[in-house]
């Protein structure tokens, strides 16, 4: 990974390497039918952006010393993401995450849900091996968050009048919730002072809406062999998305763009229409204002990351920063 | 309820009313449209046995100086279960629970499981609410021991050469857990010495086991109309209970009996065949058997109790595991 380079990480990248340990002897059950099915799932996770997070959060304060907490916090903040996807993925009758085939092309929708909540139960596990109850606060507000952010995203879908205030708030929940509260449980585990510990929460919550940003801007603007998906998937599926908000917004009332992009939503379109109204969206302006947002949400996290004052910590949090971005690049 | 008439216990039923009171609060969200849906499912679990448990279980230590743990571990212990049953009953495709329409007949599954994993967080919510470690440790185990009792019993399914022990395992996980661990939770916060916050554990482990060992009596017993859903709907789902198991180990290898069981899990029985082998396993020796079995755990329930000096605590412990019972009366 493009962050880990230099000598000083070398801590990090071993504390995550054990972190990625733990989640997978945490993500296995006595019923030999479901261990194989776990252990890809939480491999196919791959990045640990979040315990990274967490871990880097931590960076500046006492990281050797409260190593196996850190630990701990991460896997289960990895575990928690895992569950939710298996959910979402199950919400969405998703057949495939990353060009891999989800849980749900194997196994019936009931056994789906039995695995996530077991995912749940064993991140909740974790957190509680913390003993740390404001870290297990942060751990339950985290999935308190993820859930409502879903429930709005659900109520919201195929309403073409939103706002870009009520895509912030959902991103906010089901996204930058996990963002916040890895990099707020880091800097609290590292004894970091609580009004550090705040600061270096809003960084995370930037940096995950301008992970959703950008994520959103691809489901529009890459190929489906990158995404592993079909282009303009979150659109099909009635998913509103940032670059659609702009998008439409820049449609007077009325507009044949506006009835085109329901009938995407709506599964009306042809799949020539479909692609159409992709495309369209593609080379409007509400991909660079989408940008635009995104950038300004990263400028704004590494403000909050000033106060970290250890100089390799608060570039390898910069550098964690930018990745969002440099995705799309 | 039959448990709670002596003045002794109006501390209790205060309390118990509280946590109702903590209960709807929490399962409430700002969407207009799911609060009905969250207030409709937690005013149908009704009877409140679990937190009822957890604090009978304090009752006989410091209660008055614990209420405010005690109630939020009380509707925490709600919640988990009614979020338990929202996700168990989409996992069996329910559509009724106590005569009273599933929110399956009413939303898709993707609704219904952000619905599950909503009340979920809103329980480690209130359980982090203590600030206790262990506690939380208690929550957690529970939630894993719950998945892990109903990934068993879904791989179970339909498999007719099961064991008594096999049963058990899976009801000690799926049913007594939450039992074990309301009183585990009672006792600690109360104040208990360690060894009586274990004997207490044992306890709810073995009422839990009884009184799923009776409402799977009753499934088989009872009237349809009693039950709000088919006589011998476990069996009727490919779920294999302690009677069938008994039925099935009285009947000779390659008898008619058991071709005609797994004609019901299999769903190949005709209507008339299905009341048929419903109407045998009633009147067999099965029934009793396991109406022994149950009474077995019901006494082992009250030896554990007996650590419990305060002779008022112990008689309303001993009352509450008479109740498994009495509901086959």
């Amino acid at each position: 990974m493009l962050l880990l380079t230099t000598d000083v990480n070398e801590d990090v990248t071993r504390t995550l390497g054990l972190v990625s340990d733990r989640v997978a002897s945490a993500a296995s059950v006595r019923h030999d039918e479901i261990t194989p099915l776990l252990q890809g799932i939480v491999r196919a996770g791959g990045k640990r952006l979040r315990p990274l997070l967490l871990l880097l959060a931590a960076r500046g304060y006492n990281f050797e010393s409260t190593a196996d907490n850190l630990i701990s916090a991460g896997a289960a903040l990895e575990l928690l993401h895992v569950a939710s996807l298996v959910h979402d993925d199950t919400v969405d009758r998703a057949t495939s995450r990353r060009g891999v085939p989800t849980l749900n092309t194997e196994l019936d929708t009931g056994a789906v849900i039995l695995i996530g909540d077991y995912l749940f139960a064993q991140s909740a596990k974790l957190a509680a091996e913390t003993g740390s109850p404001r870290v297990i606060s942060i751990f339950a507000t985290i999935l308190s968050d993820i859930c409502d952010g879903q429930l709005s995203e659900m109520l919201a879908s195929n309403r073409l009048d939103q706002s870009r205030d009520e895509y912030l708030d959902r991103v906010g929940g089901k996204t930058a919730s996990l963002f916040a509260g890895a990099a707020e449980m880091g800097a609290f585990i590292g004894g970091a002072p609580e009004s550090d510990v705040q600061e270096l929460r809003q960084f995370g919550q930037d940096v995950g809406i301008a992970f959703q940003i950008i994520d959103d801007v691809l489901d529009i603007t890459s190929s489906s062999t990158d995404l592993g998906k079909p282009t303009g998937n979150d659109l099909r599926e009635g998913t509103i998305t940032l670059p659609v908000i702009y998008y439409l917004q820049r449609s007077p009332n009325g507009s044949d763009r506006i009835s085109a992009v329901a009938g995407v939503t709506d599964g009306t379109a042809s799949a020539e229409e479909v692609e159409q109204v992709i495309d369209d969206i593609r080379s409007s302006s509400a991909i660079e204002e989408s940008m635009v947002d995104a950038r300004s949400y990263v400028e704004s996290a590494c403000k909050h990351a000033e106060v970290v004052t250890n100089p390799e910590a608060r570039e390898q949090l910069d550098a964690f920063a930018a990745l969002a971005i440099d995705r799309a690049s």
